[in-house]
C-alpha cells in the first residue's frame, strides 16, 4: 500500500491549500494516476467554485480512462453550486477511486460510493482517514452537530494568568503573537468576548494586521451597559447575547444565523463557561514568558475545576509553535 | 576579530563540558593557537582537578613559545587545590592571552592579569564576554552575593495551574519531563520545599530516574507536624527552617553550609514568597498541555502581584525545550 499512501498523502496536501478558504465547505484534494505516474491533480480553491475532482480530472483530459482517483472525500452526487462529481468520474473511466473519509453531509453519506459502485468503478475507503478527518475538523462538527466550531484563544503569562489583579491585560503577548491572533480572526466566522472584556480593554477585535476578512463579534452581556462609543461598535456586525443564556443555545442561534466558526477571546468567566459546557473544540494558549503573579489575577479557567489531575482536560494533536518571544500551543479537545 | 572570536568560541565550548561538574568551582575552558592552528585544548573537568589552561598547555608542549592562549576567564594567580596558572604560562612563554572575563574572586580579580601583563605577555579582557558570563551564573552569584544560585522549578497545566483545588498534583508533567526534573537535582546542591508539599504529596525528592547525587532537601514550615514516616527523611541530609524566616537568612544560611545552588520546587507560598522577594534567578516551566481548571486551585504565583502588565517580571535569555508532552520553557530573571 505504500504507493497508494504516497498518492493519497499527496491528495491531502492540495486539500490543505484550500484550509480558511472553502467554509462552509470541506477542503478536498484529488489526485489521478496513470502507470503510476500522477497524471491530473487539483484541489477545492474557493466556496462555489469547480471541486478537486472536476479540476484533477479536467488536467487528466483522457488519460483519466482506466486511471486511479485518489480524493480526501466521498464524491459528491448531488446538485448543489456545481452538478454531482460522480456524473464527471463516471464519464471519465476512471476505473478505481480511493476515498480517504465518508461524507457525512445529509445528501452524501454513502450515496455517492453506491453511485460508483452501480458503475461498475472500484471503490476503497478509509486510506489515510485520520489525516483527512484532521483537515476537515470544522466541517465535520457543523455537520455532524450542527453548531459551529469553537476555538479558544488565551494570551496568559508563564503563571498562567490572563490579567494582573487590576484588569490590564494590554501587552502580554508579543506584536508577532497579535499578528497570528489576526490571522486567527480572520480564519473565524466570529469572535466572542464576555461584556467585561470590552468594558476592561475596549477592542476592536478586527483585523487590522494582516488582510483578511473581520468575522462577526459577538458579545455576551449581563446587566452590564456597553457604551456605544465602544470600539467594537465601529464595524456594523455585532451581536450580544445575554450571558445568562447556556452556552449551547447561544452556540445554535449563531449557526442558525450562518456562523460556522467561533473564536472566543476572553475573559475569564466567559473561557470558563466553554470549557464547564465542554464546547470548546480547540484550545490555543499563547505563553508570554513573564510573570504577572497575584492570587486575584485572573486566569483561563476558574470556577469548580476538577477535582483530580487523572480527570485533567487533556489536549491532543498538540502543536508547538514558537512566534517571537513566545510560545504558541495549540491542541484539540475534541475531536470529529 | 573573527579568528579570535572562533578560537574563544570554541574555549566556551569546551568549558561548557565542565558544566554541573566543577561546582563551587567555575567551567573554564581554554585554546592555544599557533600560526592560526590550536596546537593545544584543555577545559577544568572536576572540582580539584587541573585548571583549563593547565590542561592546555599540557597538550602544546613546546608549541606554546610564542602562541596564543584563549581562555574564558581570567587564570588564576592563587595557591588553591592547583599551583598558580599564572606561573605556567609565563614559563610556557605562551606570547599573549585572550580572557573572555575577569574573575570577580576576591583572590582574582585582574590580580592575574596583572602578573602576566608584568612579566611582558599582551593581555586583552572581555571576547565573547555575555557568552562566558552565561555559563557561569552560579559561581558568579556565589562570588558576587555570598548567596547560593536559586533557579525555581514549576510544573503547571496549560491553564497555569500547580495543583487542583483538593490539593492534588501528581501526574501533571508526563513521565519524560520527570526524569528532568531528576536531572535538575542532581545538577543543584539542595532542593527546598514547603511543609505543605511534604504534607500534600510527601515527596523524596530525591534523585533516582537517573544517576546521579541527590541534593539537601531544605523544609520550610511553620507551625505544621511533618511526621517522622515522611518520604524525605529516608535521606540523613534534611534541613528544616521557619518559614516566617526571611527568605534571605534562609539563602544566607545555606551558604553558610557550603550550599551554592538551590532548586524551590513548591508549593504556591514558597514560590510567591521567593518571587516576591526577588530570589529567583532562574524560572523553569514544565507546561503539560492539559486543563484543571478553578477558582481555588494552586498556581505558581498568588500573593499581591503586580499592577500592570508593563510591571511584569520578564525573562531573559529563555529557551524552549520539548519534553515529551511537554513545553519546557527555561529563563533567567537575573543576570551576574
Amino acid at each position: 500500500m505504500k504507493k497508494e499512501i504516497d498518492f493519497m498523502r499527496r491528495a491531502i496536501e492540495l486539500a490543505k491549500k484550500g484550509v480558511g478558504r472553502v467554509a462552509p465547505n470541506p477542503c478536498v484534494g484529488c489526485v489521478i494516476v496513470k502507470n503510476d505516474r500522477i497524471v491530473g491533480e487539483g484541489w477545492h480553491k474557493r466556496f462555489g467554485g469547480p471541486h478537486a475532482e472536476i479540476e484533477a480530472l479536467k488536467k487528466a483530459g483522457s488519460r483519466a480512462c482506466g486511471a486511479v482517483m485518489y480524493v480526501t472525500l466521498e464524491p459528491c452526487c448531488h446538485f448543489g453550486k456545481t452538478p454531482p462529481c460522480t456524473d464527471a468520474i463516471i464519464k471519465s473511466k476512471v476505473r478505481e477511486v480511493f476515498a480517504a473519509m465518508i461524507d457525512p453531509s445529509l445528501h452524501a453519506n454513502s450515496k455517492g460510493i453506491k453511485i460508483l459502485r452501480a458503475a461498475g468503478i472500484r471503490t476503497q475507503i478509509g486510506l489515510c482517514e485520520k489525516e483527512a478527518l484532521a483537515i476537515n475538523q470544522i466541517f465535520l462538527k457543523n455537520v455532524r452537530c450542527k453548531l459551529p466550531y469553537v476555538t479558544l484563544k488565551v494570551a496568559a503569562s508563564l503563571d498562567g494568568k490572563i490579567a494582573a489583579r487590576t484588569g490590564d491585560s494590554t501587552g502580554i503577548s508579543c506584536k508577532k503573537s497579535l499578528k497570528f491572533v489576526h490571522e486567527l480572526r480572520s480564519e473565524h466566522d466570529a469572535v466572542l468576548v464576555g461584556a467585561g472584556t470590552i468594558l476592561a480593554d475596549n477592542p476592536h477585535l478586527g483585523v487590522r494586521l494582516i488582510k483578511g476578512k473581520s468575522p462577526i463579534r459577538v458579545i455576551l452581556a449581563g446587566g452590564q451597559h456597553i457604551p456605544a462609543s465602544a470600539k467594537v461598535f465601529r464595524d456594523k456586525n455585532v451581536i450580544v447575547f445575554d450571558s445568562r443564556r447556556n452556552i449551547n443555545f447561544v452556540l445554535k442561534k449563531l449557526f442558525e444565523r450562518g456562523v460556522r466558526s467561533v473564536l472566543v477571546e476572553g475573559g475569564e468567566k466567559v473561557f470558563t463557561s466553554f470549557l464547564e459546557a465542554g464546547a470548546v473544540d480547540r484550545y490555543i494558549a499563547v505563553i508570554a514568558p513573564k510573570l504577572i503573579g497575584g492570587a486575584r489575577a485572573k486566569t483561563p479557567f476558574s470556577g469548580k475545576g476538577i477535582g483530580e489531575i487523572k480527570s485533567a482536560l487533556i489536549l491532543k494533536n498538540v502543536e508547538f509553535i514558537q512566534i517571537g518571544c513566545d510560545m504558541v500551543i495549540d491542541g484539540l479537545l475534541n475531536l470529529y
